[in-house]
């Protein structure tokens, strides 16, 4: 049976920490300290493409990234934004924010399968949730 | 001294063909015959991130990247399609929209940094180009 609600990816949940529930998506770190490392997820059901969202979606999509653009830039100035939805392992919609710098371990080329992902520390992931709920909240 | 207008950055202007000119954006086919591949431009001076565009222009982008979107998907029927905005080597602000499948040369790694790109002959280059508009105006 196809499920009815809107239910989160488990390998989406397994890679990345709830940050913060927002009108159209759950935000979420990815737990990969190479990269300040954001995804947005639509809770749009059976969403897979930009396509499948309405306009109104979209929309709420496009400010929602530009959030999740904004809070690593004023968390960590970083040098470049990368931002895209790709899915092509994970198939539901989710869109990647990520904070670039020319000295990270996988500048200048996209991050995808470059290095092994590096799990926060526990102390380090508290750190970097509370840092990024408090200015989400500020 | 700084332009004052918007010019296409060169090497997006040399690695893509012009297909069409939208509200915001030079809508281009990346000269690359291993994937259908097109680039938005938005003609915005100086923007380099997508947090660099007022509301109503990224709002006009999202409305652009989902036509791109739906082109590509009409025109070819891929088995996903790629969105994102890096912009690690070419800092103007682009979009890429690619059409992915499953026996495509990079699948199902990102396009970026893969395989050579491999320029259109005149002859391919015309019909893509021609099917393209053609759905495009239609």
């Amino acid at each position: 049976m196809k499920p009815d609600h809107f239910e989160l990816d488990p390998r989406l949940a397994g890679d990345s920490h709830p940050l913060c529930r927002l009108e159209l998506c759950e935000l979420r770190l990815m737990d990969d300290a190479n990269y300040p490392w954001l995804i947005l997820v639509p809770r749009v059901l059976a969403a897979r493409e930009l396509i499948d969202l309405d306009a109104d979606q979209r929309r709420q999509l496009s400010d929602e990234t530009d959030r999740a653009g904004r809070l690593l830039r004023d968390a960590f100035r970083p040098h470049k934004l990368n931002v895209a939805a790709l899915g092509n392992v994970v198939a539901q919609l989710h869109v990647h924010v990520i904070a670039r710098f020319e000295d990270d371990p996988a500048w200048p080329a996209p991050v995808w399968g470059r290095v092994e992902a590096c799990a926060y520390s526990a102390e380090a992931l508290v750190d970097r949730i509370g840092l990024l709920q408090r200015l989400l909240h500020a």
